[in-house]
């Protein structure tokens, strides 16, 4: 199949099939295709879309494009959970070692933050010693052990998005739900799930910010996951401000332990709750619970026992991570931190948090990546002190900036305390959790 | 400006400006945009389309990435005509000299054949000795001296052009009038002209088979060339058989000479027809005749009083050519052609000629290319004895196949008799000249 043919079909609106998507992705890993032909292509596919078929079918191409991880015989059901990404969002740290405990194998493979969201991968090197570098062997020898493991992805899995997302970056094609579902979900089945929960994030946080966008985007990843033969689900969730107590790498860790030790504050409440959402979810798509209700008292009670902590514990060992963190986790603060406190210009109620300019404002002193070669500063962050909805009087903390010294504070504290706006109406409480897509 | 957001606004359906049109083609130009990203924005021009102001900048800045002849010096009007091609179309090797012999300058860029139409190099090139590839001085020499020059498009010419339409070819995004418009015009743009006569040709040897694709094509063209400062017209000319009597690069350059002897028969009479016809509104335009009716008057006299066949004959020789063939026609043809003909298969009416397919038989024997790497053979061709609506005796000749040797005449003589479709029904007559666009 020639590549004009291919592309001809696209661009005048046509379904491609099957066999004509296979050549492409082919195309693409063997490069037999030239990149300005795929990028010619990519374009006809924003455009003029991709219809259900063809997003399975693209999907499975570019999964089939490397290598998929085969836990044949793990005898545990096998879950991963995928999230949008967001600001201050640590769930996954959270999701699994609560999973595992639960019986469920999770074989995590994350990424790492890029412009105002954090990425997971980023967090556990916050950790002395923490190997996100594993083999595929050593990946699923940690999960036999342990009941879960996280890694980045090696080359070897979906070569082909790789190489469409960098081509993509470059020529303003990134925000097309159908190529963004084909690159999730081609490296999430990679993982060879049984089932798998998605956390899409809408709000001024996130990378969707408006909800119809998001639940678009959900309803196709629902679909291609389970029409790829993985039982899938997603919860919509609120990102209007940072989820939880703390934003930055080191401080997200801090937050998990506390949680996993019990030791939890109110403003860490949503990060559990969330947790909590998206595991018993996935404990009810195995079939380890018969019930939402059921995973949930399972999983508090995995919480309350000590067990998941166990398995993050062990988990630590596993991936040559010092696991004293679980007993003393304010030893991840380091020592020579300079702490300011941000305050409200004036008083009312936290009527709106510009997330994202939080995120960017951390990132902007080395807590994340400007660009994807950056180099990042694991201990820098934030404690936000309110949430939205609350009364809080002039001069008061809003939240304290954890940096390197004076410097760094007077660059972004502004920035900060100009992204919470302050008013005298209350606004209309938020819902964690908006929207189930079975 | 980043490509990125150029490509943005195009892939949204947005207008660009004229500023992003310029840096875009700069980009081309200067290779600060890679190749997929020229391919990705050119394919959101096809699907999003440019209007007519887009189209506009897109042509001058295609125009101003290269070389702009100046014939300021020169004090005759300056014009030239284009085709976009078909089969036994040499009507540029008459309007030239006898435009020239009118009075007006015309400093004719051509390009070469491709897939089943021919090109005016090819053509001029089977003069023995003939040099189309003239520099800038030389070419402006020629014309000063006999009134036009015929030569190839160099590289100083619309380097953007060449380029993209190179990118174009590879992705599928050919046939898209704003990208055609500014590809044709850029390059006859940069001759300095003051007045261009387009023939569009519509049917079964055309690139647009569709009158109505052909008529937007040309409104197209128009308007572009007219808001970039040169009078232009168009005629769409019928291309549902082959224009005259020969067909093959060395047999079309007899063709012109025995009309320029006013040797002609009853076959090449639509040759001169639509000759004159182009020739008259560049004489029109121009403003060396004030009507159509005297600007033919005036090709008829400079075509008897034998002035446009001397200045055929004063081209030929400042382009190297031998000038003999002015005086002896019959020595364009090799004596090694071996002759044979196609005889109808049944008794009837010319009902339909499928005409590009006897273009593409006599590529396949040398007389065009398929790939613009490919030589020829600038002796092989075909001479059509009968034309649409005419009546035929099953047996009798249709044509003369002028090839090599028995097996090329094996090859593709069953492909003209069938590209000949003979019925008892007359078929209503065709007007030549279909349109005039002003």
């Amino acid at each position: 199949m020639r590549p004009q043919d291919i592309i001809t079909k696209k661009r005048d609106g046509e379904r491609l099939s099957r066999e004509e998507i296979f050549s492409f992705i082919k195309g693409v890993t063997h490069e037999s295709w030239a990149d300005y032909q795929v990028t010619a292509l990519i374009m006809a596919m924003f455009i003029n879309e991709l219809d259900a078929d063809e997003q399975a079918s693209l999907t499975q191409a570019m999964l089939d494009s490397g290598e998929v991880l085969d836990f044949s015989d793990i005898e545990k059901p096998i879950a991963d959970k995928h999230s949008t990404g967001g600001v201050g969002d640590k769930t996954s740290l959270l999701i699994a070692p609560i999973a595992a405990s639960c019986g469920v194998a999770v074989p995590m493979i994350s990424g790492r933050g890029l412009g105002h969201t954090g990425g997971t991968l980023d967090k556990l090197e916050s950790i002395e010693g923490y190997n996100v570098r594993l083999s595929t062997v050593k990946f699923k020898q940690v999960i036999n052990k342990c009941g879960y493991a996280m890694a980045g992805q090696t080359a070897e899995i979906a070569p082909a998005d790789k190489k469409i997302y960098a081509l993509r970056d470059a020529t303003a094609t990134v925000p097309s739900i159908p190529l963004i579902v084909a690159s999730i979900m081609s490296k999430k089945l990679a993982e060879g799930l049984d089932a798998l929960i998605l956390d899409v994030k809408t709000g001024s946080g996130a990378f969707m910010q408006e909800f119809d966008d998001a639940k678009k985007l959900v309803e196709a990843l629902v679909k291609t996951g389970n029409s790829c033969g993985v039982k899938t689900q997603a919860l919509i969730t609120d990102m209007n401000q940072p989820l939880g107590k703390y934003v930055g790498n080191s401080l997200e860790v801090y937050e998990c332990i506390k949680i996993l030790r019990s030791e939890i504050d109110e403003q860490m409440q949503p990060t559990l709750e969330l947790s909590i959402e998206l595991t018993a979810r996935i404990l009810k798509m195995t079939g380890v619970s018969n019930s939402i209700k059921n995973a949930k008292l399972k999983i508090q009670s995995c919480l309350e026992n000590g067990k998941a902590l166990e398995k993050f514990r062990q988990n630590i060992e596993l991936q040559n991570g010092n696991p004293e963190i679980c007993d003393k986790p304010e030893i991840l603060f380091s020592k020579d931190l300079f702490k300011f406190a941000i305050k409200a210009k004036s008083s009312g109620f936290i009527n709106k948090i510009m997330t994202s300019e939080i995120g960017l404002a951390i990132s902007e002193i080395g807590g994340g990546r400007q660009k994807a070669e950056d180099s990042i500063d694991h201990f820098v962050g934030y404690v936000c002190e309110v949430k939205l909805g609350d009364e809080i009087k002039f001069g008061k903390n809003l939240g304290i900036l954890y940096c390197r010294n004076e410097k760094q504070a007077n660059l972004i504290s502004e920035k900060i305390q100009n992204a919470y706006k302050i008013s005298s109406k209350k606004p209309a409480e938020l819902k964690l959790i908006k929207t189930v897509i079975e």
